[in-house]
């Protein structure tokens, strides 16, 4: 039995964790969980999984979350705020910490689990792609194991074990093409946020969707590729598989190549992150290579999608500059989603900010540099969004 | 520097093998080599390599090979007939032999490599088709390790690393299809020795090209599986995949897939049969995913090729019975080489000889049980193909 924690409860990386521990409760205990907002859902889940310990990040849910559970006896420990999920990252017993919380605010909750020894099922990016300077060194001083649970780490990770040392030359990773990978370049003027926020084959939250949309998303994983695996930036490509089928390879020095294949489901990488380095059996739909049907490849179109370069880019720079990409995606996907700005500022918004940070780019950032750059960023996006309203008002 | 010895060097497996050694000579010494006819090409080897020992299957030509190489100083040992090729077999300081012998053929020579503590590249099916119930026992009571050399087993034994105990549900076999893949069933009475030769992927020997046509190919790959990863003959599966691109596939516990990938080239995993564990660079083509085209799967015609699923009864009768469907499918296809009986024969006198068989098949037969039960069969199919001659010209 694995005692586990889970931040971000409620989201979709959450849910479907509840359902994986609710398939396995002779394999996995969930003994803590945080959430953001949603207390209906969280009252629910509590009732369900009965943790010791329950946080709500959003403060004035408090009293609402003690009232929906009242009745329940024994009591979890109830807490709010950062702090208090900071404090469900680090609890008691767990041995892993599930980090499903979205964006930057997952990155602190994350730091907190590792200094208190658990290992990390990984499903938020920015840990790393914001983190990465002060995660990896915490890493191996608390020899904490960091665990892909998104698909295209896990299929990379997956096909790694049992690679020796030296032994890979590249990473592939596989990108569905978003929701607009058949539009013609000159319709995303258009898009509008319904558009934006429909995956051809994945279901996520609308943030994530839209980064598969302008195939940010796939430039923030070439980051979390580099952190997680080691390679140089020149060995980590993309390639566009519309099928969502084979969830990302590997290239090995003698140019075998591997790859882990399957139904486009979350909850597998999520199980396997859990699970590893066991393989258990699961009532998930056996895939069936026949079913899957044809399986194509197209090299990612990088002039109409701007935003893979810019995360190469960034991530060749390195230091703060990724935190600062991170962060101005993040709100210009905010505003976007708010209407505030158009599909195609999204990539203008953050080359203008990152080009900005570029002189105050410090290479071995401390946390304090990342999260001060990390809100310096969304500042400038504002800024930016306003000007580009502005201009446009003028023209 | 791993000194290897080479069985069947003027065949497919054994030049691609040469290939290797002669790209990687501060990895590989070849130590020792044997070949069975082609005396011009095995003295030609013979100078390039320079092994320490070679032999001659057949005996006749012992004189025109001391001849060819006479002038070499200093002379390696030179043997020959099967007692030859059995002492290149054991030979000295080898670490490894690359197996590369057609046929039953190579049995016994590997069997003496196995008691002479040398770790078996294994590209001769029979092997472990005729030979697995002997073969297995004889591994483990050596500390001796099979590494699978041909595309297929070596597939799944690259996606089984870093696989815990247990952890295997399945394994997919891909076939390419074969020469008829997209012949419509009532032309395959009209097959010439021509039309089977020509592979769509692959460049092989003549026997094997028929077996790929045949469908027999893949259900000897089966048997050979069930033996190399000891799995039920229900969990190995075959999926027509006619680029040839996936080598194979195997399913975990957890249903996730993993897949082997690469450009159509025995050297990759005759290579890594050779490093293994390691992975080494290597100038051949790197593998690109965009360029290898779409990929496209579908489930076996067992009507059209009956071959698999006399393939499949043998291996669950068991015993001696895999080794008379080897021999009687080596004989039907000489056969059918020589023009004397049709395609569509293959599978009738294998099954016909099969059926022969049933009331002898011993469980846990002897190796004189497995060669004899061999020696019959290719009688039996003689006799076979001369009553259905007999029939033909009655009918």
């Amino acid at each position: 039995m694995k005692a586990i924690t889970l931040l971000g409860s409620t989201g979709s990386i959450g849910t479907q964790t509840l359902d994986i521990v609710a398939t396995h409760p002779d394999r996995f205990e969930l003994v803590g969980i945080a959430a953001g907002n949603n207390v209906e859902l969280l009252a629910q889940q509590v009732r369900q999984f009965k943790p010791k310990i329950v946080a709500i990040r959003n403060s004035e849910k408090l009293p609402q979350l003690r009232e929906a559970i009242a009745d329940l006896d024994p009591q979890p420990e109830i807490l709010a705020g950062e702090d208090g999920v900071i404090e469900v990252a680090r609890y008691g017993h767990a041995e892993a910490v599930v980090t499903g919380i979205v964006g930057c605010a997952g990155l602190l909750p994350t730091l907190a689990a590792i200094e208190a020894g658990k290992d990390i099922a990984l499903a938020n990016k920015e840990t790393l792609i914001a983190g990465g300077p002060v995660v990896n060194p915490l890493l191996e001083k608390h020899g904490v194991k960091l665990l892909p649970a998104d698909s295209e780490h896990s299929a990379i990770f997956q096909c790694l074990q049992g690679v020796p040392e030296a032994g890979l030359k590249r990473i592939i990773l596989t990108a569905s093409g978003g929701a607009f990978r058949d539009w013609p370049v000159e319709r995303l003027s258009e898009v509008t946020v319904a558009d934006a926020i429909t995956h051809p084959n994945w279901s996520m939250g609308r943030k994530i969707t839209v980064d598969s949309a302008t195939l940010m998303n796939k430039g923030l994983e070439v980051i979390e590729a580099h952190y997680l695996f080691g390679l140089d930036y020149d060995d980590i490509d993309i390639v566009v598989h519309p099928q969502s089928i084979i969830h990302s390879l590997i290239e090995l020095q003698d140019t075998s190549v591997l790859a882990q294949l399957g139904w486009p489901d979350m909850r597998l990488p999520l199980l396997y992150s859990l699970s590893y380095p066991e393989r258990i059996p699961t009532p998930l739909e056996p895939f069936d290579l026949v079913k899957a049907g044809d399986l194509t490849f197209r090299e990612p179109d990088h002039q109409k999608y701007p935003c893979m370069e810019l995360a190469y880019q960034a991530g060749r720079e390195g230091g703060s500059m990724t935190a600062v990409l991170n962060a101005a995606n993040e709100q210009a996907v905010a505003l976007f989603l708010d209407e505030q700005v158009q599909f195609l500022d999204i990539p203008r918004l953050i080359e203008r900010v990152c080009d900005r940070h570029r002189a105050q780019n410090k290479a071995t950032p401390s946390l304090d540099d990342i999260l001060a750059a990390d809100d310096w960023a969304r500042q400038a996006v504002r800024e930016a969004a306003e000007s580009l309203t502005a201009k446009t008002v003028l023209a």
